[in-house]
């Protein structure tokens, strides 16, 4: 059932204001490419959206343990979505943990939120099968995900299929909240639902990823690159034989980053068979991955040794955002009465 | 097993930072004034007690039907200690709902709490027990309650017994988060377990509480009041007749917040019975309560409707809990190394 939306929204005409999340993880590699900065970054260019692009980084504290790891990544994800291009002219990106109306928030959906629906998030669930005793961080982790959301109007975030729940939850407490103060004040996401675009890793069999260790980096050193891709798992065909790109992690790979000409080229070639092995199709990877990459990793190190400089590039973004989250927030504190005047 | 504090702290020389929180509630009587106005109104006039009166409002929203009531009740319980004679010249008084550091340090709590720790919390264990379905507000009260605390590094936190468990837990929270990050970065606050002192309400029976419908208001009118003292229950002895001052609910009414000349005074007379009977006790009572809280109704309601002149006498409060939030939140943040600079 959709209910009434608030009238008084910070949304700016004529765009659509598109929420995305990203947590701080070492190692950004070419999965992390293809599955999140490369759709960030395009969408950064799309006049009709109006991109946030928060770094996770208070989602990554969670497991007790690890505590310390999103803190020493987020330089890096903040610098990766810089170098690759994404665009600061009329989107934002942010910092979560800048952003103190976040957790604010997140307490007065908890005030609506029954127990239950906690209890039954995916997350948990998982974490409880494992036999991991969970922190409340990740119990509660669904409601400051639906903070993050609401907290910036925003219209739409991209979900992955395994992400619905959490966008479902979302939309549950705004209208819970909406219902306990008797009046529109939050606003309903949409989820997109994105089908998940999952990349081979170099073992040819299973999803790139950092903890298979079949990943190919992004931004580390050229012959630290190499071997990796020389690692691509191949079948037995021989320089000559006629070879089927669909099956061909090489060529898998080289799609989810290289140019139309370069992906054209290798399919061709492959098919073909003629004079191009697999030990070809690598050293075009590789060269479309310096293309790409290696030409972006200077700017990447450059902003990673200079955070203050990256800081003042984003000092926009975390006002502009500041500016949204303290008007919500005041919203929401209205509703509720809260405060002496 | 105590363990290493950390060594920058907030904390004023020579005196020593005592925290109280007080829920915002509709009519406040008696019974409040004697379990913790006056004791928080005569802890601020110690010269070895830094005061941090907290109005905790947020910790009023954990029950969703009622999430409108603690902003309703918020300028009535500031103006009640200010009316009553809490001193700001040394000491604080705070909005728990202006203070976004305390959700903050929240969510760093809950990243080291295990979940056990809060599934078994007497209030959660309660409202489970009583067939209501608990939110998470309420499920995370511990970890709200712990965060103010520690967000001021307070040393001491007067609490009843009833309350003990929440101090145990934000011990723990602070033992577990200084692990976590290595290094005692929060300030592990100590109870100061008061017994509770029960006033008996005008049934002579249970405690005197709002609930029970047995209480006499502070700030009502005059007739009002007295039409309550009137009905205070008493046994059938005469006019004449010796009486007990302990087992009379008039005296110990008194008790709890006249004059030692007016308490000893109705004692010697009830003892002695000529010419003393409850009637005179209740008038007496009366005039005592008109003498204490009467004089104060006019302040008590020039600040309810002055806000503004509220808000700008509690900012000096404000600015100083704020300073002392925001130094404990970078304490903590560098500790977890969030941020790029």
């Amino acid at each position: 059932m959709t209910q009434a939306q608030p009238t008084h929204t910070t949304h700016t005409a004529g765009r659509v204001r598109v929420l995305t999340g990203a947590k701080p993880t070492a190692d950004l590699h070419v999965g992390n490419y293809f599955g999140a900065i490369k759709p960030a970054v395009e969408a950064s260019l799309d006049p009709a959206k109006e991109m946030i692009l928060m770094c996770a980084d208070w989602h990554g504290l969670t497991d007790r343990a690890k505590i310390l790891e999103p803190g020493k990544h987020t330089a890096g994800l903040l610098a990766s979505y810089l170098a690759m291009g994404f665009s600061l002219e009329k989107n934002m990106i942010i910092l979560q943990s800048e952003i103190p109306e976040i957790p604010e928030i997140a307490w007065y959906l908890s005030c609506v939120s029954a127990i239950g629906l906690l209890e039954r998030a995916h997350a948990y669930k998982d974490a409880l099968q494992s036999g991991k005793e969970p922190t409340a961080g990740l119990f509660n982790y669904p409601i400051l995900m639906a903070a993050d959301i609401v907290t910036f109007d925003a219209q739409i975030v991209p979900v992955g299929k395994d992400q619905l729940q959490h966008l479902e939850y979302a939309s549950d407490m705004v209208k819970l909240f909406n219902n306990a103060v008797g009046r529109p004040v939050l606003f309903e996401p949409k989820a997109l639902v994105q089908e998940t675009q999952l990349l081979i890793g170099i073992d040819g069999e299973r999803k790139m990823s950092k903890s298979y260790g079949n990943h190919i980096p992004l931004f580390a050193a050229k012959k630290d690159i190499e071997k990796r891709i020389k690692e691509v798992k191949t079948d037995s065909k021989g320089l000559d034989d006629p070879k089927d790109p669909e099956t061909c992690a090489v060529w898998q790979i080289l799609k989810s980053f290289g140019s139309k000409d370069a992906i054209d080229y290798m399919e061709d070639r492959l098919r073909k068979g003629t004079g191009y092995g697999y030990g070809h199709a690598k050293k075009d990877l590789m060269d479309e991955h310096e293309r790409v990459f290696g030409s972006k990793r200077e700017l990447y190190e450059h902003y990673l040794n200079s955070p203050r400089e990256m800081a003042q590039l984003l000092a926009p973004s975390n006002s502009q955002a500041r500016h949204i989250a303290a008007t919500v927030r005041q919203r929401v504190r209205d509703a509720l009465g809260l405060g002496i005047l």
